[in-house]
């Protein structure tokens, strides 16, 4: 799992957030804390194996906390930290831009 | 190529700046217009085929404009659209959070 993270800012976010999945992960967690069974019914399409080491890396990171409930069965709910809610400047900031890109065939239509 | 984009913004963004190295360029981008080769050398590591197919993808989406001027050899420039330029405010975004993002082993040494 990579400890080491880049001097470049942008460089860095791309190691913390690895791959699609991870920022997918965060937009559902934003929305509050969820178990492992709703991240994957919220995300069709991801493997247990990729959530499973997305959450280990948002923990290592203190972004992500894991919390055992005892009960029978007992519960487990990942959560944002702060440091992981702050996220959510940078998702609306990407949603934001992303909402004013026409698709291509709306763009052509319009041409 | 992916020509339909999805409803969801951040799922959106995720397809125009599909794999790291989109972000990447886009971020070597922001400096200036850049030749093809210059773009390889900012970015070690990068395949001229990934780079190709990443630029092609930014131009269907008007993030990137080739210009080929009429020179011997002929010299082909990239630059970011408008829409493109946009990009900094979500680059700078992503710099800022990761910034205040410890290294796993700063954390622990914290500890």
């Amino acid at each position: 799992m990579q400890n080491e993270l880049p001097e470049c800012g942008v460089a860095r976010f791309l190691v913390l957030l690895e791959g699609p999945w991870a920022t997918l992960i965060v937009r559902e967690l934003l929305h509050g804390p969820l178990r492992f069974g709703q991240l994957r019914e919220a995300l069709p399409g991801i493997s247990p194996h990729t959530l499973t080491s997305r959450l280990r890396q948002f923990e290592a990171h203190a972004l992500v906390t894991r919390t055992v409930y005892a009960e029978v069965p007992p519960r487990v709910e990942y959560e944002l930290t702060p440091l992981g809610q702050q996220l959510r400047t940078v998702l609306d900031a990407m949603a934001e831009w992303a909402l004013t890109v026409p698709a291509v065939a709306d763009r052509e239509g319009a041409l």
